[in-house]
């Protein structure tokens, strides 16, 4: 017998736009969940629940938890220690905020995520960015790092692997190799690549390794993964005076809900997904070459290597010059062949993702397309 | 046709322990989702789809979210501005990080949370506390902060508001007439408050109250409100110098999946819930005058005036000492009785909460302690 104002019951029956259409959107194509995450999720609903996995223990002693963290995740991250965190830009501050002084520098990728500039202004450091090769690839060249680090001898460097625009991959391991040379400590920002392909912070030859769960592990989130060589441990990991179990870094411990739930359930599917990125990689690129016969351009690093594609579409520009919806026909041309996912009144450009569809979805994307290229 | 290792198919079919029982752990009772909370998880499982809520639009633009933090959140916490954090103990940190200097020193009561100090230490603070009274009640004379601030000039205040162990609940009011006094910031942590009772930032006289989405607001988690006076606004949600929408103490915004979505669904519930707060007080005190029949002692204040319980049981205590389980009798005797929530292991102290049961639940669980102290 609730009686609660008219003006709030719209926050009780909130739904999200045409479930069971084929969404494109980049930050959502990895971050599906499985249907053994679906479950995990409703099993673990409700808040703090996750410690019923094994009465009486701190989450981060529960055996299931502990092995997720201790074994399987430093195996798939290649890296010697992992620790949860409330998601990819989280992780990036807990390093810099551990491993650097404010005012230092650092250098990072000129494609990298706003938050990695936003991570590094809440630690107060000065960022230069190694700037893209431009159009039409945008291009980091690792090389350029070099000089940089030289000149302004930076806390740490970072690198986008892959950058979220155009989905492009540089040579992170040559990367390893100049930071071990300078001994720069080097983070490489995975948010898109772990969990949809294999990637090895060892074989970077990196100190660090962040992953994003909702992004690309099949989590509902907010969570991330952050994967450390143990050389970090004592300045990562570095306990609480009063609590001696205690990281302090991470506040005591940043696992506390469905996010780690769904996560683990998720991760059988996602250590097999990897293993097909090829397949992955291939999609793209068909999908690319079939859309750039109607006239758009994909730009980015060509052939492609990763499922994010940004594409330039002048043609429908053009189209929404003079179509009665404007900037907004190709969403709604697009909403309208249950397709969603392309940001509405993008038209000229716009990002998309192939990652997990199928032959028949591609098809079905693809001669929408070329429908409305026809409009 | 996916073939992984079988040693991972655990993680696929979690499960909690004993759906369907009474659960009495205290960081869980306010953590229930509500029907509709359940409903809006399933709606937004699917990592980063809470977007799909208004296609287009950043998170935290999204009209129905921006009402719900800048309109509602703000008068439900008495507050000028609201964010959401990651968690109440993140909140804490933000505001630490935000408005003190490494080296300083802060004045916490000796009833906070373990992670007011990991955040401490994060931050570099230097630690004051306020001692308790000691037993039966261990009680927060908030004047004692006076000649503590006198003498160490601190950063800010902190007011555990109640404590998680005994559920006391000191005066919240007086302390910001000292904080005003002495011009010092005071922030109220209200994580087992805010989404029980009726509380208001702005009559106490504080500078922030923080509240936990997961321990007493319905919400699947992780998450927390951050409440603050506006007189805090240039400081706390200082802009980012790139992204000039983007806040840097949040690393541009830090809601993103369901526990956003749970914690607005259930608001409407949670706003109800709390003007009830006097009959989850009477029930409480008729709890623990119920148990105290037994030989029990309920410590912390009395007549108490919060869900949160700490008892004494030297009578289980004895009974351990014979009983074949050992000091996991009282566990599983409890559990025989469909009631679980207590820490396997204890007897001779332990705490629960009462909150949002009903007189038949209570009924049922005083009658197994009656029956277990018969042993």
């Amino acid at each position: 017998m609730i009686h609660f104002r008219e003006s709030l019951r719209k926050f009780e029956d909130m739904h999200r736009e045409a479930i069971g259409y084929i969404n494109l959107n980049p930050i959502q194509r990895g971050g599906i969940l499985t249907p053994e995450a679906r479950k995990a999720l409703i099993e673990f609903a409700d808040g703090y629940s996750i410690y019923d996995l094994s009465p009486g223990l701190e989450v981060d002693e529960i055996p299931l938890i502990k092995e997720f963290i201790s074994e399987h995740l430093p195996k798939f991250l290649g890296a010697d220690l992992v620790r949860i965190t409330l998601g990819a830009r989280e992780g990036i501050f807990n390093i810099m905020h551990s491993i650097t002084k404010p005012g230092d520098t650092i250098i990072v990728d000129g494609n990298r995520h706003y938050t990695t500039i936003t991570a590094a202004e809440r630690a107060n450091l000065r960022v230069i960015e190694v700037p893209n090769s431009g159009a039409p690839e945008y291009r980091i060249n690792v090389e350029d790092y070099e000089v940089l680090i030289k000149e302004h001898k930076p806390a740490m460097i970072i690198l986008t692997y892959p950058d979220g625009n155009y989905g492009n991959l540089p040579d992170a391991k040559k990367l390893g190799e100049i930071s071990k040379e300078y001994g720069v400590p080097y983070l490489v920002n995975g948010a898109y690549a772990v969990g949809r392909m294999p990637i090895s912070m060892k074989e970077f030859g990196a100190d660090f390794i962040i992953g994003s769960g909702h992004k690309s592990m099949a989590s509902s989130g907010t969570i991330g993964v952050l994967g450390m060589d143990k050389k970090w441990k004592k300045i990562m990991l570095r306990k609480s005076e009063k609590y001696q179990r205690k990281e302090v870094e991470f506040l005591g411990c940043e696992l506390r809900g469905t996010a780690i739930a769904t996560l683990m359930a998720s991760f059988p599917t996602v250590l097999e997904r990897v293993k097909k990125w090829d397949k992955e990689v291939k999609k793209a690129r068909y999908f690319s070459r079939e859309l750039e016969k109607l006239g758009l351009r994909q730009l980015g690093e060509k052939p492609h290597n990763h499922d994010l594609l940004f594409f330039e579409a002048p043609i429908f520009y053009e189209i929404s010059k003079r179509h009665k919806k404007g900037r907004f026909f190709l969403y709604k041309e697009l909403k309208k062949r249950g397709i969603i996912g392309i940001k509405p009144g993008l038209t000229k450009n716009f990002k998309l993702s192939t990652y997990q569809l199928n032959k028949d979805e591609l098809k079905k994307i693809i001669d929408a397309f070329v429908e409305i290229a026809d409009l």
